[in-house]
């Protein structure tokens, strides 16, 4: 098999991870992707950091064995507390959500403009994004909110209840007059509730949605390597879950649209 | 150490089982207790069968590591899907919350009455309440609803806030009119949200929560066997988690007014 036709693989606690696999999936048809949820786990965002980097370390290691020629950590949790652990023991380029989440978010603030995080209590506990945003852009003013009801609402298959809007409100509605210039949807499953966001904050904040920036840095980033694959026909889906794999498949149609076929059961 | 002076181990997915350490406590002063939470993997109310019994199994081998004289499992989910295969590798007497809590329920409601059980979505897809309630009273009718934000809604402390009513309305409102007797609180969080719930279907309705009930069947029985411990003074109490020591320690706090001192760690 050409390097290049080995699969990109992608993990993530959950399936809020699809979001990022379908962006990928979108922008990179021809791609053979295979996709890990830690279902037994989930969710990482109320886990230590200690769980969290032994939990990746493991998954990663079974999308190793699959052969993957590139790893995306889909998972914002992860990415903020286990990135550097995952890069150290990789034999393939790793990227995260939070740098391109934090690129596409500093193209449309001003100087001096305000950034809302939102995330789980690890992501914003980690401050992984603050970090991230003043590395490169010093001027910017970050504040972080956890929103630990947004991920079980999404599950739910809520998102468009009024209950979803009470639930943003309770979060989000402080920030209203806070002259805030974009939100970071620092959590894979977020961008599910975007439209509900958007009506807590009004029209003049930008949403920033990691899945698809993250899709596109992939793409940079394996174009520069010489990674892409060319083939012409539509690239094999692959997923694995740690448990539960109807309830996987379910969701992903529900949620997302995404037919899964079978699913692979790794238990660890 | 007399036997009776050998610990009461009594284990949860997370801090739910607090309800039953807390009705214990305030029932048994005088005995020593070892709770273990499992906060690495919880929530197990949507994890499969064969998770939650490995899980399980993991936790009641710590306690018996304990030299515990019996065991509780507070977690409606491991007493639904996993209580068999404790009690099978058990070497003391088991209890698990299901069925002090349909006997509770079957006190208060007349021949041929509606029970409505709430609890995970693993509790109510494994129907245990229905078997145990109609194995003991084939003439009452049962319903099982299962509630997924009741638990993340608990633990951020919400319990007080409007959107809990709403989220209750959400699960329950259409039985208002079903002529429900009685309401299985099935899940041990579920207690802290028992004025939300009564709320909703009105002051007719029943509601049973399976802590109390556990805990006076844990003295009935501890009883029974010559275990209770006899001693004057307050008995001691140890906490063991898998992951997250300071987080389990607040929410106890915050959620329940149980000061857990040092809490330890154990790992998988």
């Amino acid at each position: 098999m050409l390097r290049s036709e080995r699969p990109i693989g992608i993990f993530d606690s959950g399936l809020g991870g699809l979001t990022v696999f379908k962006a990928v999936r979108g922008l990179m048809p021809a791609e053979n992707l295979v996709y890990f949820g830690d279902t037994a786990r989930v969710p990482y965002g109320t886990k230590s950091q200690s769980a969290v980097v032994s939990f990746s370390r493991e998954i990663a290691g079974c999308l190793f064995a699959k052969k993957i020629k590139f790893l995306i950590v889909a998972c914002n949790t992860a990415s903020s507390l286990a990135l550097e652990e995952i890069k150290r023991i990789s034999p393939v380029p790793v990227l995260g959500v939070i740098t391109p989440g934090v690129r596409a978010a500093l193209r449309l603030v001003p100087r001096g403009g305000r950034i809302l995080v939102t995330g789980t209590a690890a992501t914003v506990t980690s401050r992984a994004y603050s970090r991230a945003l003043l590395a490169v852009r010093p001027d910017v003013r970050v504040t972080e909110k956890a929103c630990p009801l947004f991920v079980p609402v999404v599950e739910e298959g809520w998102c468009s209840k009024p209950l979803a809007g009470l639930v943003a409100g309770e979060y989000l509605a402080a920030f209203r007059r806070a002259k805030i210039d974009a939100l970071i949807l620092g959590c894979t499953h977020y961008p599910l509730l975007r439209k509900v966001i958007a009506r807590v904050l009004g029209p003049r904040v930008k949403i920033i949605d990691s899945a698809g920036a993250t899709a596109i840095a992939a793409k940079l980033e394996l174009s520069r390597l010489g990674l892409l694959n060319s083939g012409r026909s539509r690239g094999k889906c692959e997923f694995l879950v740690s448990d539960a794999p109807e309830r996987f498949s379910g969701l992903a149609l529900k949620l997302l649209g995404i037919k899964t076929g079978a699913v692979t059961v790794k238990r660890f």
